[in-house]
């Protein structure tokens, strides 16, 4: 029997750069499909927005995801920056709901727990953790790294029903496994 | 000669309700075309925002504006209200740049100011006076006056040119004035 297989768009939503990632979940397995950032020009607001929706709409219309996941941002100090990240979040929301993709929204904590297996990974090591999860020749770029992490994240979180030791079945089959709270090669 | 007339559609952005107002300018006169409230259901964050993107976009539909003028919102204190604040409004301007309108922001300060005359004027000296300048028979709601206002803002602003005394033609064919810095009508 073939197990279905279905496409989980990431994103790691940004005013200045928006990063994307696409993998493809078969029964147990993951594999990479694309990743990439959509990058804004310095223009007003109301076009850089529009150059995120744009973006994520054509990331959509090429790979054709069957669900998204997003990361929750950073609440920053600064309320003008909260204020213009929220509105760049919201422009690439409004892309995937628009396509009426589900869409799941998940903490940095979550996407480090899921996997690196710890809340205080660095960003190189979520990227040598992607790199190695998904098979890649070299590290993702932060950005694309982070969006790949929320589809994988996904993958974790909706699959925990048959999980070992809150292991996503993925991670097991690559022979990965919890010491410590942390996620380690066996 | 017929003074061309162009639709202005103004946007009153919030998470819970989001004002709209459309306004039509021929010449230096202005009159009211339409105005609303666009409410969103107790649900997620995307479907929520969804509801914006389509709200918006069903009022562009309707009333096919020339162009868009939407309030800066104010920056929260609390930081989780400012990033839900922010995402709202990226839906609103989503909506108006994918309709390629050409969009202007103003602060609640120049909305006042173009409507009542000074930047301290409540919420319901702002619902009196557009209810005035639009000529309609009761006051409209706080979210459709502010939107409405908005649109006022935009014709106010790309009227300087032509002003007397900061004034807009528009307020001036109705017989306001400016004194001590306020709106009055003679």
């Amino acid at each position: 029997m073939q197990a279905a297989s279905r496409k989980i768009l990431g994103i790691d939503p940004g005013l200045r750069v928006t990063g994307f990632g696409v993998i493809v979940q078969t029964g147990s397995q993951i594999s990479y499909l694309a990743s990439g950032t959509i990058k804004t020009p310095d223009a007003d607001l109301a076009e850089r927005l529009g150059v995120i929706l744009r973006g994520v709409r054509e990331v959509i219309q090429t790979y054709q995801p069957d669900l998204a996941a997003i990361e929750k941002v950073f609440v920053n100090v600064n309320p003008q920056s909260t204020l213009l990240l929220g509105q760049a979040r919201g422009a690439a929301l409004c892309a995937l709901v628009d396509a009426n993709l589900p869409v799941t929204e998940y903490t940095a904590l979550q996407l480090k727990q899921a996997t690196v297996g710890y809340g205080r990974a660095t960003k190189e090591q979520m990227q040598s953790m992607v790199q190695r999860l998904l098979k890649l020749p070299t590290p993702p770029g932060r950005d694309a790294a982070d969006a790949l992490a929320a589809a994988i994240c996904h993958v974790h979180s909706s699959s925990m029903q048959g999980a070992v030791g809150g292991l996503a079945p993925s991670l097991v089959a690559k022979g990965y496994r919890v010491r410590k709270g942390r996620l380690v090669q066996s």
